[in-house]
């Protein structure tokens, strides 16, 4: 027999976080900067271990082609599945067959105005930019330290908070620049001028704040270490992560917002439309 | 049908971290300090949240008294058992009853002098320090933001790299003191003398050293954070993890590894013993 839950037990989505006011997402954009930053640089006091990424070596019995780390991740988004973080708008999965929740979830009305979050998902994007950047992140000899577990259990914490950024700022910083200039917009989405919305998306000055912002960040959280204990990472490293990989896959993921959006208009379901 | 593994996939266990030099040990665990300081400023980014630690509120069906935290604290331990994370000496579970590893690992020879690691697993009493700790930590106004299933994911995280700390230092470093002084040590251990042992494995200037070290730490990680958009951690939260938690269930667990060493001269198993 099941207990049954009070309406307070219930999650609930922080309201803060749902805004489509453009200073407060960028300002919760900020916010999740430390986290990645601190993944990455705890990630990087391992070696590359290339080992860990190999088909067919991940140790399971049984597992065949699996790697360790396609192992992790699997079993990482199993459990995370469990806990109904997927139901987050901005938490999206590699796979795309994972359990339905054990865990009621409440989630409030969202703004968004979209079908399927997945038509927006880029984290197997996310997954490839990382795992080729990890060479110049655990640039240590020698390449193999032997901790393959602790390597992919800081890989998949560190690809969990880069994809939650991402999508976070495709989905909402999408929404909002569409509501700024829907005539714009919907003219462009007509055309499928896709090097126009770029165009419209797209504020080099803002992005030349959040780089120096973050490679400030770096430094500083790194200003006490000791080197004789611990590794520093190299501030060009994570510049790297958010210039060629979290910043282009975030205007991605608002592209494809914007081309999966629902026509103006149609707003809720689209259970009426025959 | 399995495949066969070469031996350089299997995990190995980082030499570096096993030495009975007492230097070697408190760089090791210097370098751990920064991870465990992420994770709790990561944890105190989220409201207290009572609600995620109250029996019979984890919202999963069915699971009737077990708290969401309990439930993650469960998942996530299942999961590293499946990964070999506990055949590790210094990674110790909450649970005693989890799956075997579904992993081939292979560790090198130990130094340690004991029969059962869990003999000196204090990660219950972390647990239950935490949790006390977490009011502190998370001091917001209101104390509920909603995002239960964030906030019990990384208390789990805080949670692991607390206890790597603790049990690391726990079993090297009473190795290490015993055999700068077995006469010594095996004098006491045969009178029961808990108090003469205390007193020979502290060393109140290396405790005050951590102490000043972590609270500089605290603050250096955090010089660039925008407190419009992140909370600041104050560093005496995180000096009282370390003065009232992990130092004194690293020298709980020191105890109990050598009132639960071998013998001198039993070296090995204890199957010759009757």
């Amino acid at each position: 027999m099941h207990e049954p839950f009070a309406a307070h037990s219930l999650p609930r989505y922080s309201r803060a976080m749902i805004t489509l006011d453009l200073n407060l997402i960028a300002a919760h954009l900020e916010g999740l900067e430390e986290t990645i930053i601190h993944r990455l640089i705890d990630r990087g006091q391992f070696a590359a271990n290339p080992t860990a990424y190999r088909p067919g070596q991940s140790g399971f019995r049984g597992a065949g082609e699996t790697s360790l780390f396609d192992m992790r991740l699997r079993y990482q988004e199993e459990m995370d599945a469990a806990f109904a973080r997927y139901l987050v708008p901005e938490e999206r999965p590699t796979h795309r067959d994972l359990p339905a929740p054990r865990r009621e979830a409440q989630l409030p009305p969202t703004p968004l105005e979209i079908d399927d979050l997945d038509q927006v998902n880029v984290t197997p994007q996310i997954v490839a930019g990382y795992l080729g950047f990890l060479p110049r992140l655990c640039n240590l000899e020698p390449q193999d330290d032997g901790q393959y577990g602790s390597s992919v259990e800081h890989d998949v914490l560190a690809i969990q908070a880069i994809a939650r950024r991402v999508h976070y700022g495709a989905l909402y910083v999408a929404e909002s620049k569409y509501r700024a200039a829907p005539d714009l917009f919907a003219r462009h989405l007509a055309a499928g001028d896709r090097d126009e919305i770029l165009q419209n998306i797209t504020r080099p000055e803002v992005e030349e704040r959040i780089l120096m912002r973050v490679s400030q960040k770096v430094d500083y959280v790194q200003a006490t270490i000791n080197t004789a204990v611990r590794r520093r990472i190299d501030r060009e490293v994570v510049l790297g992560f958010y210039r060629d990989l979290i910043i282009p896959l975030t205007k991605e993921g608002e592209l494809r917002y914007l081309f999966n959006r629902r026509p103006t208009g149609s707003s809720g379901s689209r259970s009426g439309t025959p």
